[in-house]
C-alpha cells in the first residue's frame, strides 16, 4: 500500500484524538477523581478484654491487633493526631463466654472501650458494628426458631437492645452488619421512640464473600454449622444487592455500605448512579488488606502504589467513606 | 422497652423481606448471573523464536509459560481437547533483535506461530495482540517525533502494516494494544481498503495500572525511559475511558476491551450500561493472576473458590468474554 | 453510470460494516446471549389420583402425559439424574369431585405428589401451580358473589388456606396463576404472619390468549360459561400488563411470569427493561408446544432447531427461567 | 388462621386493583392498541414468467401461488377493490436461467409485472423485494471473490443496476433482502446522483432463522452450498440486530424491517422504543404462515382469533406496516 | 385539640427524619461535596508592556493589578510554592496599539510573559485567553465584513494564528473567548494538522452578562460600538447554551466552561448531569469578585466565610476546576 | 500554514453555527424563558407593635422598614394599586416579650396585621412565616429536651397551635421555616384533622447560609448560642437538599421554596427536573438584597441590569414565584 494511500485513511475526527487531554499531569489530575481526604477513612477495631494478652496478634491480618478497651486511647492520640476522624469497633470475646443469644453483646468489651474514648477523643466518630456473630455460641448472626430457620423478629429485638447500650455508652453511629431483613427500619424507629437522633450506617450489600478469611480470625466470628448464604447475599446477584440497598434507603439509613469492596465495585458504581442520596461507604475487607499486603511483600507490585490505585477506583466509582485497614498507613500516605 | 411495644416497631412492607428469595440454593441462582462457558475465555501466551530454551519460565507468573512457536501446537491441541476455542499472541523476542521501529514485528515469532496453529487447529480462534513495545529498543508503543513526543500517525502506519502480515498469516482477530488515537478507524480503514473481514478488538479502556508487571516480565516490554501516561489512562478518569470506548466503538471496533479488570469494574458496568452493542471483553491481568495465586499459596483464601468469585463479579459488571492466565485452570474448573 | 462514479457512491463508514462481527461462528456466539442452562428448566406435570388409569393422554399435548401421585417419583427420578431440577404441579380431578369453592384443593393429588417427591428427590424444586379452576365447578379461578361478579376477597382466602397446605407438603414456591387482584401481597403476608419464608413466583403479565386450549385438556379447567376477559389482560394491552407485573412486584413477588411466551417476547422485553430486579420467567403454554410439534411433523421446520430459536429468543429478551413441556426433550438437546 | 385475622393481610393500596379497568369491553378497548388498518398490510407475491404453467402452487404454503406476470393485474383488481394498497414482488425462475451473478434480474419477470401493475392500478404501491438468490446458481444473496468470500461492494454495484431497472419499470418502493453491508447507503447515494426519490425499505433486521422453509420452495432461492450465518443475524444477537438497524437508519433508510416477526418482538420492540422516527415493519414469514395455518387445521386454535392475536402482539410491540401472506383473509377479517 | 390527638398527627416513617443525618460535624461533612483543592484553581492575571508603569491598579477589582511582562514570574514564585499551579493570561494593550484585526496579538505581552514563566517555572499550566477584543479597535471580538456582520471564518484563521504563537512561545492550553462559532472544532483541526497536541479550553458556555465591567477596565476590551448580544449568549436561554457546550465537545473541546459562574448555576449543574466527560471549569467573574468583596466590607457578610460557601456551591453544582480573582486569598484559605 | 490549508480545516457541520439563532432580538427572546409576572412576586415584610417608633430602619436592608402592624394596609394599598398580590409576613417583638418557648406567637403582630389586611385588601394572599425564632429568648427555631437537643415533637405541637391562630386570622398559606423534621406531614394531618384547607409552603430547602444577615437584624432572630447547623442544611449537601424536599412534597407540600436563591440556583434547577409537580419559590436572601444594592451603588454594575439579569436565572433554572425584597421596585421595572 502506498504512503499516501495510508494517509487518507488515518480518522480526521480532531474529538477522537484524545492524548491532547492527557498531556500534563495537571489534565491528568483534572480529568480524575480526587483521593479521599483523611476525614473520609474508618479505621476498624478489634476490641478485647483479656488483662493477660493486651495486645493481640491477628492470625493474617500483618500489622493489625486485637486491642484491650483500656488500651485503645493510647493507640488512637497519636492517630486522631496524624487526622483520624473516624473508628468502627468490632467486639472479641473468648468461647467461653458466648451463649446461644450473644448475650454478652449488651455489656462487651466495646462497650467500654466507648466510654473511654468519649472521655479522652470526644471528637473522634465511633462507629460501632452490631451483630450477634462475635457473641453466639453457633457463630451466625441471628438467633435459631425450632426448626432450624433464623427467627428474624426476634432477632431485631436483641440487636436494638445492644444497640441502645451503645449508644448509651458513646456511639455516635450504629452499624448493623447481620443481614436481618428490615433491621434498618427497626433499629430507626426504636431510635426515634427513644427521643435519639443516631444515625445508622447499613451494611446494605454485604455478599457472602472468600475475603473475609481474617476477619473471622480477628472476630472468633466463623459458624461453626452451615454457612449464611441464606442471609448474606448470593456473590452473582446484582438484583439482591440493588434491592437491599434501596430497601435500607427506604427505611432510613442514613449512610450504605458495599462489603468487600473489591470485586463489588460494580455495586458501588451502580448505587452512586440510583437516587440515594446518601453517603456510600466500602469496606475493604480483611482479604483485601492481606492480599495486597502479601502480593506486594512477594513482589507483584508496590504496596503504596497499588493502594492509592485500589482506593482511586473507589472514589471513581463514586465512594464516599472507606473502612480500611490500611488506614493508619493511609493517615501518612494521604497529604 | 416492653415487648409488645418493640413488635409494633417491626416494619411490615412484605417486599423489605428478601430471604424469601435466598431460601433455596436454586433460588439464588436464578437471581444470580451465569458463569462464563469455555468458550468465552481467551488464554493469553508469549511466544518466542529461541531455540535453545523452548520452554520459558515467567519470573512472578507461575504455571505460565514462554512457548516456541513450534511448541505451541502440542501445549494448545489437549487444551483444544477440553474446550478451549481462543488465544491471544504475545511476542517475545530477545533484546538484540529490536529496534527504535519495532521492525522484527512484521516477521516476527508470532506470525509463525499463527501459521502453525492454523495449519493444525483450524478453528482455534487467534487473538494477536498489535503493539510495537515487545519489539522495539525504547519499550515504548509508538514511534518517535524528534521532539520527543510520539508520532501517533506514523505508529498507526507502522501497526497496519504489521496487523496485515499478522492476518495474512492467520490471525482471525487484531487487537491494538497501544493506545495511540484513532487506530481502530485506521485499521479498519485499511482492512476495507485490501478487501479484508478481519475483525479488531479494541483495548479501548486501558488504564496506565500497576498490575502489568509480571506481563513485562513475559514480553521483555518494560519502557526504558519515561512512563506510559501520556496514552495509557489515567487511574482515577473515568471520563477518560469511557470516551475512550465511545471513541473506538464509533471507528467500528468489532470488540471493545477493558484492562485492567480488577479494579476497573466500574468501567465494565459503564461500560455494559451504554449501547456499545458489541462484546464487553476484561483482561484480568498478569498482576490479578499473580496476586490470587501467591494469596491463596498464603493461605487468605481457596484460590478456586475465590476465582469463581473473581469471575462472577466480571459476570455481573457485564463482561461478555475474558482473557485470563487461569484459563487452563479454568477449563477444568469451569463444566 | 461510469464504474468509477459508482465506487464513490459506497458509504466508507467502518462501523457500518458488520460483517466482520460475524465471519467465525465463535465470534457469533460472543455477539449472541447464553442458551438456557438446564438448571433454568421448570417442566409444568399434571397430577392425578385415578389409581384405574395412571398414565393418561392429554388431547393435543402429545408425549405428555397426566401422572398419578404415587407414579411421580419413578417419572422424575431419571429426569432428575439428567439434569432436571424444578417441577411445576398442576391438579386433575375428576368432575365429581368439584364444588364451587373448589375445596378439593385443600387436599388433592399434589399435595400426596409433594410429599412424594419431597421423600425421595428433595432437592428437586417444588412449584406448586395455586388456582382453583382445576377444582371448581364452574371452572373460573375464583369464586363468586351473588351477583355474579368475582369475591375477589374470599378467593384470596381460599388461596391463602390451599397455599399453606402446601407449603406444609413440601412445595417449595407458591404460583398462584388465578389473576385476583393483590394476591401477591396477601400470600407473602399470610407467609410472613406463620414466619414461613416461601418465595411466591407471580403469574404477574398473563393474558387472555388462544394458546391455552391443551393446557384445558389436561387440567379440565375450561370454565363452564363465560370467559376470563375480565380478570386476565386484555391482549392489547401492554400497559395493563405493565401495571400487573409492577403491582406484583411492589407486593414482593419473588418471582415473575410472562404468559404466554410466544406473542408477548415484547413485554419479557419491556420487563426486562424495567428495574423489577428479580427472575423473569416465560411459560411456553401448551399452545405453542403443540403448534411448534405439530407444524414440525408436518414438514414446516425441524423441530429441534427452531426449539432452540424460540428459546434463544426468550433469552435475548430478556427471560431467566423458562417453564416448557419441551423440558425432557431439552434435557437432552441442552448440554 | 382466623378469619379476622386473615382480613387484615389484605393489601389495601387501592392503585393495585386492576380488575376496575377491565370490566367493561370499552375499557379494555382503551387499554389496548389498534388493529392495523387494511392499508397498514403488503402482500407479498411471487412472480414468474412460465406461459405453459401459469398459476402454480407452493410446497407448505397453502392458498398461496407463484403468479404469472401477464395473470397479475387480474389476481389484483378484486382485492384492490377489498382495499389491497401495497404489494411486495418476489421472482421466480428456472435454474436454466440462473448464473453467478445473477443477471436475469436485470430484465425478470418482476420488471414486466411492475410494468402491467402501473398500467391498471396506478395506485397501488409496488415494493420490490431487491435481492440475488432467485437469479444465481448458487442461490446466494451476493456474488463472490475468488477466495470464496463475498465481494460486498461488487455485489452493491450490481443490486444497484438492477433497482434502477426495477424503478424505470415502476416500482414505487425498493427492499433490499440481501443483508449486504452498507446496502442503503449505496442505494441512497446511486438514486440521488441519479435525480430519483424512491424510498428504500431496509431488511435492517434479518435473521438466519428456520421460518424461511416455504419461501425458499416459493422462490427457488435455497442455497446450494453452505448458509447465510455470514451475512443474516445470529439468532441470539439484540446487539447486531440493533446495530443493524440504527446503520441503515443512519444510511438513510425511509422503512426499516424486521424479519422473521415471530421469535423477534423483541427487536420490533427495542427498535420502536429507539428513537427511529420512521415506519417499523414486520415480515409475517412464510414459516409463521404454515404453522398457524396447520396447526389451526389440528385444531390447537381457532386460525381467525389467532391471527387476530398474533397481528395485535406485532402492533402491541410498536410495528406500523405488515408484511403477511394471511392478506387477502385479513381484508375480509378487519374490518 | 387533646394532647394525645396532636401525637397521632405525628409522621412515622423513619425516613423522613433528617436530622439523624445532620448531628456530628462529619456527618455533615461526609453528606457534602468536598471544597476545591489548590491545585483546581486558575488564577487570571493581565499581562502588559508599559515599563513606565509595571504595577498598575485596575479599576473595580481591588487588590489585583495589571502585570509587566518581565515582573511575572516574581509575583508567581511565591504563590506557586503555595500550591498555585495553574494560570489564565490576558493581554493589555494601549489604544495606540490596536488596530481592525488585532493585529498585535501576534506578537504581544502574553507572548513574552509565557517565554518568561517556562524558564523559571516549567511546571507551571499556562492557560492563554484567546481573543481579538483585546487588540482590536473597536473592542469586538472578531472582525467584520463589509455589511457590518461579523466575519466568522476570517475570525477563526486569525484566532488560529496568534493560537500557533502563543503554543510556539510556551502556552500550554489555549481558552477561546470570542464566542465565534465552530472555533473549537478549527482549532483542533489546526493544531492537529501542525502535529501539536495542545489542549483547548472552551468558553462554551458565555452569556452577555452584567458581571463584566471590571474585567473591561482591567483589558480595556469594551466595545466601541454596538453590544455582544450577536456572538455573547442571550442571558434567558439555558437551549443555546446546551447546544453551544454540546457543539464544543462535539468539536474536541477538551475543557468546557461556564461564564459567569454566580447566576448561572444551573447551567454548571446542566452541565454536570449531561455526559460531556471532561472537566468543567466555572469562571468567578470580575463582577462577582468586586460584589462579594465590597460586600463583605460593608458588612453584610465575612468575605471569607461568604467565599467558603460560592466555590462550595460552584462543587456542589458539578464543576471540577475555578478561575477566580480571589486565587492568592484562597490559597491561604484552603488547606 | 497556507491559506487554502486553514479552509480545508473549517468544520462544516452546520448544525454546530448557532449564530443564526441569535441574529435579531424575537429570535433571542424566543431561545430564552419568560420574565416573573407582577403577579409571581411575593414581598416579605417585618411587622412589629411598637407604637413609639412605627417605621424602623433595618441595618444593612436600605429601603426596608419593620412597618406597625397598623400601617400595614397603608403601606400596602398603593403597591396592590401597582400590582402586588401576595405578601409574606414575618414579626419582630421586643426581648422582653420573648420565653423560651416563644408563647408570643400565639398572639402577636402578625395576627393583628392579618385581621388588619383581610379587612382592607381582601384578596391579597398573606403567607404567614411560621417559626419560633423570632419570639424564642435563646433565639432557636424550636424548643428544647433537658439535654440540650431540640424536641422536634414538641416544637411540632407548638407551631400547630402558632398556624392554627394564624388561620383564623386570616393567613391564607402557612410558611413554615423552622426546618423540624416532619412538619409538613404534621401541619396537613393537623389542618385536615380541623377541617381547614389551608395550603402549605415549605422552606423544603433552606441552607445554613451566610445570606441571612440583614434579616436577622430585621427579624431580631440571631441565635443566642451555638448555630443552626443541626436543623439547616449543610452548604455542600446536594443530597440532603433534595432528600427534604422530597420529604416534604410526599408529606404534601403545596408549594416548595428553595433558601437562598443564590447560590441554590442548581438545587432550583435539580428540583424543577423532578417530577414535584407544585409550584417552586425562590428566596432572594436579604444578604443578596444588600449584596446588589451595595454593588450597585459602588459602580460594579447598574442595579436594574442586573437584578433583571438575576430574576432570570431563578426563571431560566426553573422557578416559578419568588420571594424578593426589591418587589416595590419590580414592580415598576415589571410591565
Ligand atoms: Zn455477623
Ligand atoms: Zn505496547
Ligand atoms: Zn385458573
Ligand atoms: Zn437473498
Ligand atoms: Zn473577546
Ligand atoms: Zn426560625
Amino acid at each position: 500500500m502506498e504512503p499516501d494511500k495510508r494517509d487518507s485513511l488515518i480518522p480526521q475526527e480532531s474529538k477522537n484524538y484524545l492524548h491532547t487531554s492527557m498531556v500534563h499531569p495537571l489534565l491528568r489530575e483534572w480529568n480524575s477523581v480526587d483521593m479521599f481526604k483523611k476525614s473520609d477513612l474508618i479505621w476498624p477495631i478489634f476490641i478485647h478484654a483479656d488483662d493477660e494478652n493486651r495486645k493481640q496478634e491477628i492470625t493474617l491480618l500483618p500489622e493489625n491487633y486485637r486491642i484491650h478497651y483500656d488500651d485503645i486511647v493510647d493507640v488512637l492520640k497519636p492517630l486522631y493526631e496524624k487526622g483520624l476522624r473516624s473508628v468502627m469497633l468490632f467486639a472479641y470475646i473468648p468461647e467461653t463466654e458466648k451463649d446461644e443469644r450473644g448475650s454478652k453483646a449488651l455489656e462487651g468489651p466495646v462497650n467500654k472501650a466507648c466510654i473511654n474514648i468519649k472521655k479522652e477523643l470526644p471528637d473522634l466518630l465511633i462507629n460501632c458494628d452490631l451483630c450477634l456473630c462475635p457473641y453466639t455460641s453457633h457463630g451466625h448472626c441471628g438467633v435459631f426458631l425450632e426448626n432450624g430457620e433464623l427467627d428474624n423478629d426476634e432477632t431485631l429485638k436483641i440487636l436494638g437492645d445492644i444497640a441502645l447500650n451503645l449508644i448509651r455508652d458513646g456511639a455516635d453511629i450504629i452499624a448493623p452488619s447481620d443481614c436481618m431483613d428490615c433491621r434498618i427500619g427497626y433499629l430507626k424507629n426504636l431510635f426515634r421512640a427513644n427521643k435519639l437522633k443516631t444515625p445508622v450506617m447499613s451494611y446494605g450489600s454485604k455478599f457472602s464473600s472468600g475475603m473475609y478469611g481474617p476477619f473471622r480470625h480477628a472476630c472468633g466470628s466463623a459458624p461453626s454449622f452451615g454457612d449464611r448464604k441464606k442471609y448474606q447475599l448470593p456473590l452473582g446477584s446484582k438484583d439482591l444487592a440493588l434491592r437491599a440497598l434501596e430497601r435500607d434507603v427506604e427505611e432510613g439509613a442514613d449512610i450504605i455500605m458495599v462489603k468487600p469492596g473489591i470485586f463489588y465495585i460494580d455495586i458501588i458504581n451502580e448505587a452512586s448512579h440510583r437516587d440515594f442520596k446518601r453517603p456510600i461507604c466500602a469496606y475493604q475487607t480483611s482479604g483485601e488488606y492481606a492480599m495486597l499486603y502479601y502480593s506486594a511483600e512477594k513482589g507483584v507490585f508496590d504496596l503504596d502504589a497499588i493502594l492509592i490505585e485500589n482506593l482511586t477506583a473507589y472514589r471513581r466509582a463514586g465512594c464516599d467513606i472507606i473502612l480500611s485497614y490500611f488506614t493508619p498507613r493511609l493517615l501518612d500516605l494521604i497529604d
